[in-house]
């Protein structure tokens, strides 16, 4: 069995960026900026922001945090996305989720500029990347087709299951690995709440993949032998011999399922830091789109 | 075996349609309108126009049509489309394709409104139907969700397998079926040219959609006894028992298929008169919106 180390994977791919990143710069005068939109005082949010503000300064591209009172109207966000958009100086524009209740979270995100949507979100990007066009990929998906591109997992014609169909993760994971081309032409399942005999579904898997947000759901005898396994999860779950009382756990049960692979992500360490190089690479790209015409 | 009879199924949506046709020509003091840019002189693009105008003077619609030199440049092209955009006695604008190959299709496709875009090939239809958000939905991935429906075919937990990952056909079905709702909630595997025991998988499906355009591809062994069969292919080939020495089949090998199956698609008869009929649904709905507001 060996480890999918997204954090290895994550610095490599970081150092291409700096070095995108540093050709960039050099040709247009200035460096690629990342906007992000921070409505209220979220303390989860306000972390995830900052942690992306240090992901930025890594990697030599510059981020700009628009900070908005929780009380701030559908109107007011809307007229702030729409300036950021014509912001010449802004490349990949990012509103902070979720959102406040009285706010319309899919209405702020249809109006990002499509370009500049480096979370994927935007409708125009889903489909897009359904369609095999260019397109920016959220962060997630994008970021595990990248891991397993880094540990030259062999995709073409492989059974691929994925569980769980969110609009975040299974449903665009599920689209991206059945394209066609080098990183995609997986046979692709995806499985949900409703799939029936889910376990005979899951051991046909050559790759599985478990993002349902289940702490610990995927267990040994649902895995076959020699599968590749991929854990998107990220749960706290009490724990006596920690010294916090708790461990980060992923929908996959670990000490279980690892045996029984050939390759496995850890949590923390798989997917998590792939979700978060990846929005560097969005923002990196539509910079280059956006100067050098489409790629 | 059973027969899911589309020729049937179309009248009965039909007769809805006109319902609603009726019930909006009385309210707004006009009929629902479907626009149509032709171009060129392709004798196909011709005939399947002249069906959609027979169609929608069926069920009571408007037709006009845009018959455009198949010289002109990508811009006049361009112009055409964005005047139809505008023209608020258009509810719906559908570009016959194939067009003339100095043109550019997708770009042509990303100009329609996408509140128009009866075809449903606009990426951000694509996005929107596979995030599960209202939009237009593509004919014949409609059409086929409609049949089913139709016949009471049971869809939560089954087992669903799409040949065939076209962006018209395979890739919005396999998204749509997979979908939360009534409508949806199958476990979905998309199947391609690079799947590898093809017939081990097809085999699982308690219902199997062939797309894949390849005649008489399906047969009886790849099926599971008691299946429902879906048959998108249609396909001439020659025939000396009939008098025109050719036949119309399908994907699908009906003859040893269908005595395996609970129910299968006719071909001539199952898919393609859903199909039409999706176009003048997806009118009558795009009408809708455009006056009362989101449904």
């Amino acid at each position: 069995m060996k480890l999918l180390d997204g954090k290895m994977a994550a610095e490599a791919i970081k150092k291409d960026i700096m070095s995108d990143v540093d050709r960039w710069s050099r040709e247009f005068g200035r460096k690629p900026r990342l906007a992000a939109i921070l409505v209220g005082d979220d303390p989860a949010s306000h972390s995830y922001v900052k942690s992306k503000e240090n992901d930025c300064r890594q990697v030599g591209m510059e981020s700009i945090v628009y900070k908005l009172s929780a009380t701030i109207s559908q109107e007011g966000l809307i007229e702030c996305v729409k300036s950021i958009n014509e912001d010449d100086g802004v490349d990949g524009l990012i509103v902070q989720l979720p959102l406040p209740e009285h706010l319309n979270e899919q209405e702020i995100i249809e109006t990002i500029d499509p370009d500049k949507d480096v979370d994927g979100f935007h409708p125009l990007n889903v489909g897009r990347m359904v369609m095999g066009l260019p397109s920016l990929v959220a962060a997630t998906p994008g970021g595990i087709v990248d891991l397993l591109d880094y540990f030259h997992i062999p995709l073409q014609g492989k059974e691929c299951v994925v569980l769980g169909r969110s609009n975040i993760v299974g449903k665009p994971l599920a689209n991206l690995l059945s394209r066609k081309g080098y990183r995609g032409d997986c046979t692709v399942t995806l499985c949900h709440s409703r799939t029936l005999h889910l376990e005979e579904i899951t051991r046909r898997a050559d790759i599985l993949v478990a993002a349902m947000g289940q702490p610990l759901f995927v267990k040994a005898d649902m895995v076959k032998e020699g599968a590749v396994v991929v854990d998107v999860g990220i749960s706290r779950v009490e724990n006596k011999n920690t010294k916090s009382g708790y461990k980060l756990v992923g929908d996959v049960d670990f000490e279980e399922v690892a045996p029984r692979c050939s390759y496995i992500t850890p949590v923390p360490g798989g997917v998590g830091p792939m979700t978060r190089v990846s929005l560097l690479k969005n923002t990196m790209l539509a910079a280059m789109r956006r100067n050098l015409g489409p790629i």
